[in-house]
């Protein structure tokens, strides 16, 4: 069993990985945690705690070796490797996700989409062909999916994590604005437009109510 | 000047005035902490400690009061108001995100958008007739908007940041996959699916490492 490694630290190698990426397209091959700090609005003392956690990966005073820390770091978060995802909603949303272009380079592969509109189910989008969600169950208990998202209206997003959670699903990106319960061994994220919103408009009446004074 | 509260707090928030508004909607009065820890998946200790840091909310072993606590919050948070926001970039993502039915109820006015595609400038969608990005500045030095809602393709994200910024916006939401550089004083958040799935995938390598063993 290995240490336990905080929940945040996780969530912010994908981040450093990005940077480290941009770094080494514009062919830098050194950075320091002051200037990857900088570059990331944390503080140069986080991004060495974080990395600790993985053993030692700078010299003392000398910085990062750019490329070497990139592949540590998608080595750790396992992005050298294919991953296969079952979309569940294709309404507009779904349609957008669908054909968002990021996922696929960074090894998100969407392999199966789902619909209850009858008008939906059937129809061929791009090499899928969008399946009735009444078959969602037994169509991953035979295909094995690593990742769920679900894009589906607030009052069936439960229902639907929970299916995907019965058929050995332990990662879910959740599109829906609903607090979703999942057991202790599987990770969801979400994606919420206004939550991110209502996080900010604190600092927002913070800030008039100083700029009134 | 009040005690600084820890931005993660103020991330939370929003989460707790949602499971609030659902048990209130479900005619729920009294909620204990470990009751909407159980909902939110967090532990009881974080919420009272979360919600210590804006006075007494809950009588010891009584529990909350879901409607007080959930007005109390949406009063901190600013979600009794309404706040006008600018949308930059009007393609696929852009039209998803107007056509979005969740920011309206929540107090959340897109009031301008832009865009630098000539087929798409002058067009109307709604109320709205998308502007060229190239008057975003001169517009937003007119009319005040709250909030910037940056969907513009990543080589492009910067430059429109940095032009709210100078106009004075304080609060940015970003779609574009980009480590945007903003001033202290400025709070954004960001919609990035792909580092969301990319913070999940270091448990399925764990977990089918466990898995195989």
């Amino acid at each position: 069993m290995p240490i336990e490694i905080p929940e945040v630290v996780i969530e912010r190698l994908p981040v450093y990985a990005r940077a480290l990426n941009d770094l080494l397209s514009r062919g830098r091959e050194v950075v320091s945690s002051q200037e990857l700090g900088t570059e990331l609005g944390v503080t140069p003392a986080q991004i060495r705690k974080d990395l600790s956690y993985f053993g030692r990966f700078g010299k003392q005073g000398r910085g990062y070796n750019v490329r070497r820390l990139l592949e540590e770091l998608r080595q750790i978060l396992g992005l050298e490797r294919q991953w296969s995802l079952a979309l569940i909603g294709v309404g507009r949303l779904g349609r957008a996700i669908l054909s968002y272009g990021g996922f696929y380079p960074q090894g998100f592969h969407i392999v199966e989409a789902f619909d209850s509109d009858p008008k939906a189910v059937g129809r061929r989008i791009g090499a899928l062909v969008i399946k009735d969600v009444s078959v969602l169950e037994e169509t991953l208990r035979q295909t094995h999916v690593d990742i769920g998202i679900v894009a589906v209206p607030a009052e069936h997003a439960q229902a639907v994590i929970d299916t995907l959670v019965a058929t050995g699903v332990h990662a879910i990106l959740n599109y829906a604005p609903i607090a979703a319960r999942v057991p202790a061994n599987v990770h969801i994220r979400h994606i919420d437009p206004v939550l991110a919103l209502q996080s900010m408009t604190y600092y927002l009446k913070a800030h008039e109510f100083a700029a009134a004074k």
